[in-house]
């Protein structure tokens, strides 16, 4: 038990080593002012935003008659467009190493035109998405409608945040693709990095625990289930001991492709098309179309009586 | 760099065409004027007020007194009917395929009476939780308190949503239960479809990656650790090649089992009573009473020197 | 499709019977006036809080810039203070067992007196957080940067979360410790029990279904990937069947140990330094420094051509 | 001071008697299900949705661009119309005599009819507005921009609330308009009843204290300053000695006057077309065209020395 | 235009000189850790809370149901227990000498029975508030209906705020009574000070400028007009000049006394019943019953033409 | 009634008409991208970030204890920096004329270095609103301590916003202070134009319905009570008939005068130092100091018996 004094003191100096910069250098950015900042917060509406423009009336506050769409969307992309902007030019500045080179109205312009540009890959972005939805509501047993695929399936969650991702990667916005890759992980437990090709009419099942590494290319109609990894096998290490970034180390996954809960497929291999990847199976070299594979049928029959396990 | 013209541009041709009916209209429903629908934000406020309902004093804000408690209740299922009837509601207009034809005020006392008779059941939901609070209590030595874990242990917030699911589903109300299941599933990494039956004191162990399928038949005192699945193992295909809904599919388990880590058990088969199957094995055949499975022993036992992996 | 009144009455007996003592003392407390509760609502802006005082920049709303952080710190500090004396003496009402011996002041005393120990551990706190940035940053040939691995790895929020929890039990806190460990799994997949000793530059790969048992040893520089467990392989039972809680009953690993996805290491065993556990495998006995355990190579390459599985 | 039993009781106590019907039922109405209340949240947020629908970019977040209002505004059409329907057809139910007889179907077509009339209104109602914005930024040496008298002349506030109002009662709103009506009262110290007719370009200076009866009309181009009172002189009783409702009884006041602060208007008299009212004065009997009324000039003219007042 | 460094500098100064407790420490008082302050915002919900119990289905959530109310009526009161225990102890600090010679524990008990015997009053203030609404009701030939008069009108709010402010002066809570009061007046233009003492059946028409002084007493049946002072004429002073507090003052209203518009009663004198006061008047002189007060007819008659005023 | 087609086609006009340019553009601006608007939101932030730095303990989440305050101010002014720098800019960018040859970033600074004036500027504003404070605690004998004065009176609210919007104002930030001025106008009734000087100990008593005009000079020591009207008696037009802007046309109030309730002061005339100016009055010609001016005694005493009035 301490007196007020003692609490007072103790806190003083907490305020004291965690205001001095030694104790955050390593890791925090001094802010400029006037800059905008990566901010959780937004890019969750901006995800809640676009959601709301590519499945009206399941998400967001949309009411979708024909006559009327039109005005919501017109406002959805709107917004969007305006918290996009600052926050691609929130990633552009965060990353950015010479900070005093930089003309921000130019930097600011730019941001508005990949945020333009975001917003001109939406309608292909919808076209892919009602191609998963399809993928997911044909291939459960347990959907019973679109609907329902829509609005829980998490499967539809991280492949909206992974198509968005994606996209923004591909127009080189920094940071912020992967927060939010990382929200649709949190969200569904399923982690895709934003750097994976993901071709059409794609699903997973259940979902928990996937996980589909930065160069990973899967292709037309592939279907995973809970608990697959897309991973690396190894990576190459530099002089210094760390793993050089940027090398494709993860699976091509061709057309048609079933995977089946808890399967392991590492590295830079190929699974040919059509091919069906049984449960709990660990793949390391690549396979021909129609490769069929499954565990060891002996796994797991052990029978015994007695004794704690 | 684009003009300000390029870009009004460009979100005025996505404006239009993600207005366009035919981009969308696979998928999303016209909305009806005046008729509720589905809301995630709703069946939030439902699922919250359930938990406080059945465990007053961990959610929400009940004081629990017990010259007070009776107000908070009532009220809180006030609140309940209210919500819950305009939901119910909701995913009966939702799913309805001929809306013209339906006398919306019948509808209307349709909901109403099957939120009311949800309310009924409350009690015995609570009884069976009370259970499943015990199970998980006494099954896990680093739990040192109920209150402990009710407030935080996944299991709870999992089981409940599915108690509620489940029962919602029996009452034949369409999607809403499975959205309320995938909340659960969201929240806890364990996704247990409305559809299966699960009997008393059932826990779950840390729980992330539990898939438990739609026609699962749990019995009473079951254990389950993370990453269990009891999925199907197949299933039949239509004329069209797209699966048939509804067959029986998942595992019955039966009383007394407990399934460790990663176990993945597939297929319409049945695990005996005071069944122990070990962690990461895979069942696809029924196994009689007090059957203990495990792994090869050998399994990961290989040791060598060198090289990367 | 029932009357008003019958409505009326279903609801009105459900109120009754939940508001009956019977049907909830088992579980639940009577709520003695004037004390606080645990809260999930105040524990999360705890949390917040933390996190932005470890991460000014990342989380939360501080703007840092070196002449203003100290201002931000110690507003940061005071309000953190408040909140956590206050859900601290929450979790001891909530936990005493004979509270009308206690004298709330003393009480309310202990708990500010724990408060500010806390506080004063936040410096140590960070330093730890940023060789675990580090170490994601090194390891994860993905990474771009320390910010993205702030803003967005899961593995930064599950550890921020248990080096939290971890020092709260270590100043004996009941109940809270544990809530915020579960926050922090829920929130990422990686349920890291808050007894577990873990060393510095500790980090996770996508981490989805890790779990980390209540006794677990770690050393300096471990890393896990998604899905590992070190869990118990048994426990003891007392003379009526229930687990003895407190044994130390999860692995100690040593410094510089990697283990691959999925592996699952059970029991009080140890494994020695430098080693590395392939994915998959499963370890019950202790391993010597510079191990490398692999699974079968022949696991999942059994091709076959046909039928369903 | 009282144990914590005399506080139960106390207040047990209080809650038998105001729940007991008897306390109440002179005052306040049974809710019958599934009927909406009259609102005062939701009505705000009606007010809130013409302001910003008139006045695009000064209240609300409608972004004004002329490629873009057409959505901004086809959106918060949407929502009036939603909001507004039913904030009618609470009104309707609230003054409902005998509600059992009535076809709930009908009537809420019947309040969608009545906001959609409303709707229509709207640019006249602008229109309107915009006259008054003139003679406000016209008449006030003080106003350095018509957009100054939009963002903060609390004359404005209460004309479109009473313009809305107004109309509203025109279509035979029960009780919604009163409400609105107030609500710019409680904002601006204007207190204009629903039933005033009120022409172009009129506009009051300051504004607190003025209060316009039920019954005034009010031509073009009038000017109030603070404190005027455009009120009844007496009021015809019933054989109860209740005022009889509904007779003429507060002023007509013609085209281009001005009444000065404090003027006090009374009775069903006619003040002739560009009249001036001097502050203060007290007016009782009609006035013929371009009277000019003043003070008494000696009024507080005396001077004294000594003595507190 | 300055320089980045400039702008800090005179931020940093005025941090300094605002944080220097020489500028501070004549007004604000030093907060001792632990204690509640007056709040604003939570007296602001005590009123909601007053309001919802008073007159349910008007203010609030509370669905008034006769099955049903008790529950609602349960829950608010308890609600209002805590909010207002908490802030009348906070009333008690804030207004301290000599805090350290106080026992916390003691005073919190003492505000919980404060808190439970205002409670016990609010029956009583029920009734007398109906008293007031249907004064308002019958007096103004504008009401349509008592649902009207309780939604809309100011003086119901007003008298609210003032019923309940004066029952909490009565039971010797500092500092509370006046916030509330003036909250009242902020949202009416109506200032009733807590301390006047009011009889049943009072009313104000319009309401805005009212002003009732502190020690006024007023009998039943008394109606009174916009701008209506009842003040004091002067007051002595102490042999420092400064006013003494606590003097009676202010007017005595006997029963059935109508006072209108604007007029000035002043000073400690009595209007004896029946009277009735003419708008405008000024008035500071005892009245017998029955007397009528009229201005001279003469005021504001005088006729000009010509010249600006 | 109309058919759902009817009221579509009707809302459809309405949008139509609304979104016409024509119908707008006289009263609003387009919105140049990029660009913040005045927000009546922000502002309100603004005042009560303001209101919490100069009054610490009384307003907002500061608590106030010697060794923390500078952290709270510190941030607060952080906070203040931002918001203010922002709405200023909004402000000037609102009323340019020429858009289009601004430069942005210079103007954006140009902000900052007002708002950091503005900053420098509040530990006078402290000063003077102390004094203020002092003469409303000495100048009421209803005032129980300066802590009531500060929470409640309306006075220190009004005189608060115009410190604020004055200074404002003296650093030509255009639109913005009048905002701030109908802010507290709103709350208080008070209407200070922010062109007003005010000096030292300044208080008004109820303050209702108290107007003073924007080229008002008011002394030390100042005391008004409520409907106090220092305006303008006339003023003069440009050939166009319009009023000339900026004349000085509003009444010299010098030290230690006393104006009593609904007292009417017009015009540019002086009232000379520690004149006491009665209730109800009416001056348009300057006074000499020490002047003492009444109602003519008689007013209000006409008796009489009988007839309504």
């Amino acid at each position: 038990m301490y007196t007020e004094k003692d609490i007072e003191h103790k806190m003083s100096r907490s305020v004291e080593q965690l205001a001095n910069p030694n104790s955050y250098n390593l890791v925090c950015h001094e802010h400029r002012m006037g800059e905008p900042l990566p901010s959780i917060e937004k890019l969750g509406k901006i995800v809640g935003l676009v959601r709301e423009l590519l499945f009206p009336g399941y998400f967001g506050n949309t009411s979708l008659r024909s006559n009327t769409i039109g005005h919501y969307v017109g406002v959805n992309i709107d917004e969007l467009f305006e918290l996009l902007s600052e926050q691609i030019l929130a990633g552009l500045c965060f990353t950015c190493e010479n900070p005093e080179e930089v003309d921000m109205q130019e930097r600011q312009k730019a941001a508005q035109g990949i945020a333009s540009d975001f917003i001109s890959f939406l309608p292909e972005i919808r076209r892919l998405l009602i191609t998963d939805v399809e993928a997911a509501y044909l291939g459960d047993p347990a959907a019973n409608s679109r609907s329902e695929v829509i609005f829980c399936y998490p499967t539809i969650r991280a492949i909206i945040n992974h198509r968005v991702a994606h996209q923004l990667l591909k127009l080189d916005v920094p940071l912020i693709p992967r927060i939010i890759s990382e929200m649709g992980h949190s969200e569904t437990g399923i982690d895709i990095n934003p750097g994976a090709m993901i071709g059409e009419s794609f699903t997973i099942d259940h979902g928990t625990g996937v996980v589909i590494g930065s160069t990973c290319i899967i292709g037309n109609n592939v279907k995973l289930y809970q608990g697959v990894t897309l991973g690396a096998k190894s990576f190459p290490l530099d002089k210094d001991g760390n793993p050089i970034k940027g090398t494709p180390r993860h699976p091509i996954v061709e057309d048609n492709v079933i995977i089946y809960a808890q399967a392991t497929i590492l590295g830079r291999i190929r699974i040919g098309k059509n091919s069906v990847i049984g449960g709990n199976v660990w793949v390391t070299n690549s396979l021909p179309p129609n490769s069929k594979v499954i565990q060891f049928k002996a796994k797991g029959v052990d029978f015994y009586d007695g004794g704690g396990i």
